[in-house]
């Protein structure tokens, strides 16, 4: 068995609460992105220069962080669904000013509290 | 509804096709590395150096690596499973002589072929 491929209900879904993750991102609401991640031992954060392991490391991390300077574009976003509950979430970015292309991965996954972030990476690519 | 995490026979067959695909990259064994890769346009794969789109832009990547030196150690591998047919495998490698911390993550999904990549990326963490 596998699972159906971007059932539109679900992709619009997902598109909601990736929106919101990223507003949520770029004015720092701590609160709103610490909703969004899994709260369990077992979410995965990599970030462009750390390893989180946990919810509460991501947690950590997050309340240590500068506000500032979070604007950014996305480019070439791409979401896909597999059945009902799972979703990966792969896109560019572009901070103003700053040359080098991020990308950032997420895994979405429907938990019992809602859409959560259960596994992430985020990276800038390196140079040719 | 959500679905039941890290079921023991699925996480044993992600780890089979996750150390299958290990052996494979280190002996850039091109066949097995492709096989494994979901033949779709939607699959991602985000490497160190560059962003590529759909099976065809992988496979020719690969065609084009050259193969020496491709030997690393894997740390802190995350295999989570979400039911029956999606995983996230989250692992940091080094390879030898090089100080830096590389990270791999994976979705898999098992599609009618088998488990497949459905989406990665690969990058090397900034220093601090």
């Amino acid at each position: 068995m596998s699972q159906a491929l971007d059932i539109p209900e679900v992709i619009e879904e997902v598109e909601a609460v990736f929106q919101e993750y990223e507003k949520a991102l770029v004015n720092n609401d701590v609160a709103v992105l610490d909703r969004l991640f899994w709260e369990d031992a077992r979410v995965v954060r990599y970030g462009a220069g750390e390893n989180l392991y946990g919810y509460d490391q991501i947690q950590a991390f997050r309340a240590g962080r500068p506000g500032g300077n979070l604007a950014r574009a996305l480019h070439n976003t791409r979401i896909t669904t597999h059945g009902h509950d799972l979703a990966t979430v792969w896109t560019e970015f572009r901070r103003p000013g700053n040359p080098r292309i991020g990308r950032q991965s997420q895994v979405w996954a429907r938990r019992p509290e809602g859409w959560r972030v259960v596994a992430a990476h985020v990276s800038f690519m390196d140079e040719g």
